[in-house]
């Protein structure tokens, strides 16, 4: 690992310098001996400008491809903005047309519709299937370049078509169509390698193949690909007809950016590729709307406490536990919908069975803020020698964390059967919600026993 | 994906049924028939006496095995708890190396005791070796059973190898190895197909391997794989011997793993497996401690409002902007730290060039500050028509959000060169620093203006 970092610096500081130098020849060579991957791994971490100059020194359209494929979103964006349409065809002609798909996607307007009119007339077809389903269903991510061999096919016969079949990526599974094209059944290269060579495919094939369909959301997928431990899966359209396969690494890909994404909306913020953007006002302009979400909530519960002048004026110590009370509600809340939210995620909270989930988190809700509110209940009688102020505190503490652990467990919920994404439940929004509910709850009490706290 | 999650729930509904009127040859009779990843999916959804009923009703040691290998780590050890020694040899016979592994260091210590007295001389030499590595490294979670053929052997004796090496789960690459076994190349299985028969493997093997050192961390590991889209990746000792392979789908497990930890751990908790637990007294004792951690933060806070009493006496409407402040600084520190933590854990920010990082979140804090501060102080001298208490208030939001910028993303780069995780800086403990600063610079500014204030 060690080894691996290292050559990474090294070949970055390397390019620096031949950068710098303004070494095209150089350049040009120690780009041609690296892998592609490494070289799409290494782009972001160069200015702008440095981006597309050393990308224009990548003459080969193959290396220029798989460098384009491997990269991440902020990176194409401004490594195509710059080319002609003409430039891009040409590499385009050395990608699958998944990845076209998704490259057009993300193509100024006026650009993509440039590139569509000089793609070939079968390419153009593929990309017209694609950009129908929205990217993040299997749809959208699934290659529409596979192998697939009839039934009625011999061993031997299949054999010879895996050898031709030089430029499908990544066969390790092999699927059997019947004439209309519908799946039957799956075959694993080693299977076709054990059978003799005059059984037909449909002897040896595998017939319960687990399938989805295209229009299934990316998530799921990547649920059944993790479930089952498949290296690849078929994506059929609703007629049964094998329309393309979903690979492994697409799966890791899904997998990675909805962590990425349900992290981010958690924190309040969205959108990975902004965020690592190189314009500090881009990045700026994405994160506001959150912040500002909690400001305005900010300020409700300021006018909240305003209501309540007259209480802080008379005893000054229940000003000082807002903290506290605010603190604890919005941790308790975040933990629960945390939990809701990857439970979700992962497949270990089923939508249809949530009320276990629910109960749990309400009973050790009553628990948490049990133990919080005697703890809190007895400093503050301490600190501020007022048994009766250590009771409110207390007593409110134990019902803010009671109703934090319920808000932050029902919210991810309800978001979800709304279709929203559930992740955002545990963003701002709710932590605001929770530390209004829970400075109500004090002062509420507080101005009930107002009378006798003096 | 309809028709897959109806059948999820009519199986569930059917085995609870069957449960409850306590038809136990029928249970049988259904279980044999579910794939056993679709029961280790089940299970988890019964209760604990339900999961020990129905893993007791599976009779065959090798649909037992894989149930055991796929199901959640809870649910194993409550099925493990009570099993005999004599039944557990009988299921891991039937699993690979690496899985026993995994499951007998989660075993009560007198029964792993048992059973590794009980394991085959080799199978024992096997789990010795792997529990010698700890389990979130390459050597911890790799497969020691994989197929490594010598360099001089022919394709036609490697096809003859393939096809009996039917125990070795998942062969997509052969790995080619010299006669002291140090890793010497690597082949498709669809390279064999093309290759002649008489050829020997040297002749047409990939020499450029990419490999991983067993004491790689697995995070580590799954950038690579997932950088390079294999599906599986040799491990290598210090020798550069081969010493086993690391297939996708333990990639995909970590990644899951790696990113639900994180996710857990911002929201200031821990441990997946504990969260989800059926026992509430459990699952309380693993939060409550983040939790008491922001109580202590909460008192101080508390405490150093106190300490300012005096001018909250003379302006109440001071205390009433105490959540602003708080909410605003716990939420912009939030977001840089998962920004940094995210980019970290996926590889897009690399501590060795954090420089560009760290300027880009404070500068961008900088104008968020700005923004929040200027909009704070118009409606803070609206609402209580004091131009000055608005100054006060919206100077103290711009430091507290910068600071709270600055702190997020400092904080998780400074744990992880502690080789702390930084996922735990972004949990309460940061908040609550980020709290105290917040307050302590509001009601400083606030002091020294009280003059003017008033």
């Amino acid at each position: 690992m060690e080894a691996h970092r290292q050559k990474f610096f090294v070949t970055l500081e390397a390019l620096r310098k031949l950068i710098h130098r303004q070494a095209i020849a150089h350049i040009r060579n120690v780009l041609q001996k690296l892998n592609p991957k490494d070289i799409a791994h290494l782009l972001p971490h160069f200015s702008r400008e440095e981006q597309r100059l050393l990308f224009a020194l990548i003459d080969d359209p193959v290396l220029a491809a798989e460098v384009l494929r491997e990269t991440d979103q902020a990176t194409q964006q401004e490594l195509l903005s710059r080319q002609t349409p003409e430039k891009l065809i040409e590499i385009f002609r050395e990608m699958p047309s998944d990845d076209v798909t998704d490259i057009i996607a993300i193509l100024p307007e006026e650009l993509a519709k440039q590139v569509l009119e000089r793609l070939s007339a079968q390419e153009a077809q593929e990309v017209a299937e694609l950009l129908k389903y929205p990217s993040d269903t299997a749809g959208g991510i699934m290659n529409p370049d596979f192998l697939a061999l009839p039934e009625t096919m011999t061993v031997e016969e299949a054999i010879r078509e895996v050898r031709k079949a030089s430029e499908v990526e990544m066969v390790f599974y092999i699927y059997v169509v019947d004439e209309k094209n519908h799946l039957r059944g799956v075959l694993s290269l080693r299977q076709l390698l054990l059978a003799s060579p005059e059984q037909t495919l449909q002897e040896i094939m595998w017939r319960d193949v687990i399938k989805v369909n295209v229009a299934m959301d990316q998530e799921e997928v990547a649920r059944i690909v993790s479930r089952y431990n498949f290296v690849a899966i078929p994506v059929v359209n609703d007629e049964g007809e094998l329309v393309g396969i979903i690979t492994v690494d697409d799966i890791i890909d899904v997998i990675r950016e909805e962590a990425t994404e349900d992290i981010f909306r958690m924190a309040g913020t969205d959108e990975e590729e902004l965020l690592f953007s190189h314009s500090i006002l881009r990045v700026a302009r994405f994160r506001l709307p959150w912040l500002l979400t909690s400001l305005v909530g900010g300020i409700i519960s300021s006018e909240l406490i305003w209501r309540f002048n007259f209480v802080i004026r008379d005893l000054v110590a229940l000003a000082t536990f807002i903290p506290v009370i605010m603190g604890m509600g919005g941790n308790v809340g975040t933990q629960s919908a945390a939990i809701v939210v990857r439970g979700l995620a992962t497949g270990r909270i089923d939508l249809a069975l949530i009320g276990r989930t629910i109960r749990r988190e309400v009973c050790t809700g009553l628990v948490m803020g049990g133990v919080c509110g005697v703890l809190l209940a007895l400093v503050a009688t301490l600190l501020h020698w007022n048994p009766l102020l250590g009771l409110v505190v207390g007593v409110s503490l134990f019902f803010a964390i009671l109703v934090a652990a319920t808000m932050g467990t029902l919210m991810p919920v309800l978001f979800r059967k709304l279709g929203i994404d559930p992740a955002i439940a545990s963003g701002p929004f709710v932590t605001t919600a929770n530390d209004i509910t829970g400075l109500l709850i004090y002062f509420s009490l507080a101005t009930l026993m107002l009378s006798y706290l003096l």
